[in-house]
């Protein structure tokens, strides 16, 4: 523990009882990150959203979704370079019917995240300034992934 | 960044504004994997859920949650694998007095989720085919886990 | 798997429709963690929050959340060596720009949390008895962080 200190803003509260779902669908183009930012963005304005969070979930096991720098596209490598380490293939898994790189993909999607929720203030997403997000593909060829947004809260009249 | 397409379906929205909690308790065999997908699926079809998120959290810092492939048990026999040898015994942990399990399971704890969201449409949880929800135990003997199941949303009247 | 048992309480039921948001600043003292866990319930409790849920998101990629042992100092201390000995500095990353520890600091934030979300029941955050919340600053030198909170739910009349 260090020393710190802390400051917080007023609570600011609203009335909401809205729930409103999509199925987003990515194809991704082998291992690595697609961004999806943009389109998380477009569903809220779609729903009218203002005051709330929105939730990613992702149907998959050997894919997952993390939130990360957008700035530099090294990072992304970097990153990649990272899960291989932790979780590398022909490592001795008992789990190698489906390819060498399919047991590592579980391990990297149990290290990351299948749900993320951010939350969403005056209609827009409260990301930092550097926060992009992504789904990660975890197998080595191009695969089709599901990832369902939803978003809880108080809507444009 | 690779070469990806991108679809969405049409935003669906409900008005709703139901909240119900329940606690799970899991009786663990000690260090593995078990399976709640069914207890949750019990739990919403009680609380008369239709369209909403559910969420689960754990109460421990030496077991976590983890959604994973169901198909295969090798698959969590290689994640118990890939855990431990991320976290390894007696790695000159400071923290040992709680046995030479302990640290590791903190450690283990931090790498996976203490808490899930998971949209429910139609009254079902939006799992993938292969998803299934698990407690993940980290310590070496059985324990009794406890798990707040909490569904937000839109009930059937 | 393993053998288990299985036992829940009867789900209880709410009606709710109130969303509570603030920006909590928190200056971390360089790399290590800060107990944010009082400040999250000082905000509910001016939210007069009764039942629902409590979102923390971190709106940064070199530092983020967890929630872990709050009795024992110790287990914060083989916390950092755990992510350390999993994200080392200099291992050959190439994005190296900002210094030594801002890859590291990257890989650290995606195999931990950016958003956590804790159920709140009869007014207290459902945590057990040794969880605390954490902002775990990633960055050799310390930094202003922001986390927002969010309370959806039920509220005292």
């Amino acid at each position: 523990m260090r020393p710190h200190s802390l400051s917080r803003s007023a609570p600011s509260t609203v009335h909401a009882n809205t729930i409103t779902s999509s199925l987003l669908s990515v194809a991704t183009g082998g291992a690595g990150f697609t961004d999806i930012t943009r389109e998380v963005a477009k569903f809220l304005r779609e729903a009218g959203a203002r005051e709330g969070a929105v939730t990613l979930f992702i149907r998959h096991t050997s894919a997952s979704l993390t939130i990360q720098e957008n700035a530099d596209p090294s990072v992304l490598q970097d990153l990649t370079t990272a899960l291989n380490r932790l979780a590398p293939e022909n490592a001795g898994w008992v789990h190698d019917t489906e390819g060498a790189d399919d047991m590592p993909a579980h391990i990297k999607t149990m290290l990351t995240s299948v749900s993320l929720q951010i939350p969403v203030l005056n209609g827009e997403m409260a990301l930092g300034t550097w926060q992009g997000i992504y789904v990660a593909e975890h197998r080595a060829r191009p695969h089709r992934r599901e990832i369902v947004l939803q978003f809880i809260g108080s809507v444009a009249p």
